[in-house]
């Protein structure tokens, strides 16, 4: 018995890229005549079906909830995912992984596999490569499905579906707010490319608590450091060198961590010249020297509350399509001092 | 359409254990007869029937390998996944993981789950109760079956399957006599409880190296901490205020870096007083104070070797039954030497 066709053997088989194929066969007009043509005609050929198993199988409950994380070696993901599974496994149903590498592709392939009538929905975080081509046809298809889908952390607004996030700009508001209150002045932010929606929310929150505070903007004060390839030293020497600065704001603790060690080197005191807090609060801001303040992003009620979602959609059977309501749940940051702040 | 019956649901319906369950099946004489004919009877009314669609699918591959791990808040696992994953991805294999949470019913829900024909086949570290209740039926029903399992880490000679491990007793006695060839003599080991198979082989390298070198064992030298519940600093304290000691073997990087912290707020000095060495090498090693010395487990290679194994078995097809070889490949930890050890 030949195995079901998917839309990564169309890829390989036709040397075009998965999100081609997947447009071509929903017949986009992103994607030449040609090229159509060549995916619809292949696609017949070998009998492909978008998820057949998964419209049969509608009303066939399997207990299991699929949830696709961008990364593993990630503290903050893996709780999340601890939260999930503690709620999930609390009303009978397992939890299946897969990660999606912050690949767009591996995104597109992960759904597609746990979609073929594994699972009764999905959570997820989405990848980097996807939040920076802005396509989430795959998404739309599996919601389009009836498939029940919740997105946490990084989200889009593009799909209507529940979510759940952190208050992003409002605690990165309030921590700046804290660092001026404690008289610094001269406040900089370390942060990753912009493409990430929860980066964007919280340069929202830094610069809008400047601007509360009748502090000018100083475009040099914002360092962004690459979120995947190797960190440079010297970035991060240049940067406090040729910047006064007082406070840092970094969107993660590996951030602050790199930046600590470098000032530290540098002869700079924590908290006496510089103060830090990070994202995450993580193993590594417990165990750094000085230990890192850091905002907790409470990833287990994160992911009971998308398991919680997920699961009241998935046993709500008869929903009228006008009916369908999506919220999204905030959860709200928390500062926790530590000793590179001065409380 | 009904789902089909699980081990789980015969557990739940008639208040007995999964494992009582699943011996009750296999008419095993660990249980009494009443409940081994509740249980059949039950299975049979239902029409319970040992991961059928894993049977009738054997010549129909998936595509997709399952690994199960016991933690993934977890330096070590979460490397040797990304090493099954790299390797996989290239060979056209995708990965789904479950993960058992230390927890023997949980390792054998996942399998069933697994099993049911979503995957060609295994990859997975025994959870730590499973370890302690020396319990593998559900290893066996699987392998019985002829789904392909590799083991890593965590493996038992109970099971016959290709294993990759650690040379966890060799890499040990090499650390305890790097320590006493700089001088030291007062040798102390910090593990966990000796159910872990790992822990036990790294326990005979510490004794073999103290004997190898004529220094008499002392019971006094060993702490056992626990695994899963918090750990007291005043255990770590009561240990070091009451033993001579000048070096020390840490089964965990947590662990020495929990001891790291108490020692030097009792005024020790590392390394000068004591030196320190962990196994893991995560980024806590990396960012510790001072930065722990630590045996590398080199878990991406872990896992890129049991995709390999896996991946082989998988698919040479016809194996004459008289002819399955297993193997075990070792692969050799490194001491990373950082500032908790004199160079």
């Amino acid at each position: 018995m030949r195995r079901k066709i998917t839309l990564k053997d169309i890829a390989r088989e036709l040397e075009v890229s998965i999100s081609t194929v997947s447009k071509a066969l929903k017949n986009s007009e992103e994607i030449g005549r040609d090229t159509k043509e060549k995916v619809q005609a292949f696609a017949k050929l070998y009998n492909y079906k978008p998820n057949n198993i998964a419209i049969s199988l509608k009303n066939k409950y399997t207990k299991n909830i699929g949830v696709i994380i961008p990364d593993i070696v990630h503290h903050f993901f893996t709780t999340v995912f601890r939260g999930i599974e503690k709620y999930a496994n609390s009303k009978g149903y397992n939890v299946i992984i897969c990660v999606s590498d912050e690949s767009f592709d591996k995104e597109v392939i992960n759904m597609e596999l746990l979609a073929n009538g594994s699972i009764d929905g999905f959570i997820m975080s989405l990848s980097a490569e996807t939040e920076e081509k802005n396509d989430f046809s795959h998404l739309i298809e599996v919601t389009n499905q009836g498939i029940p889908l919740v997105l946490f952390d990084r989200v889009t607004d593009v799909i209507n579906c529940d979510k759940v996030i952190l208050n992003d700009k409002e605690i990165s508001f309030s921590v700046v707010q804290k660092f001026i209150q404690s008289g610094r002045k001269n406040i900089a932010l370390v942060t990753t490319d912009n493409y990430f929606n929860v980066s964007k929310k919280r340069m929202e929150g830094y610069k809008s608590a400047l601007e509360h505070n009748g502090i000018p903007l100083n475009e040099n004060r914002i360092l962004t450091l690459p979120y995947h390839d190797e960190i440079e030293d010297t970035q991060i020497t240049d940067f406090f060198n040729s910047n006064e600065i007082d406070a840092v704001l970094c969107v993660n603790e590996i951030f602050a961590i790199r930046c600590m060690r470098v000032v530290q080197k540098m002869g700079i005191k924590i908290p006496e010249d510089i103060s830090f807090v990070g994202f995450t609060n993580g193993m590594l801001s417990r165990y750094a020297s000085p230990k890192l303040s850091s905002i907790a992003q409470h990833g287990d009620k994160m992911g009971e509350i998308a398991a919680q979602m997920l699961i009241e959609k998935i046993e709500r059977e008869y929903i009228e399509e006008e009916d369908e309501a999506y919220r999204t749940e905030v959860i709200e940051g928390t500062l926790i001092e530590r000793e590179s702040t001065i409380n």
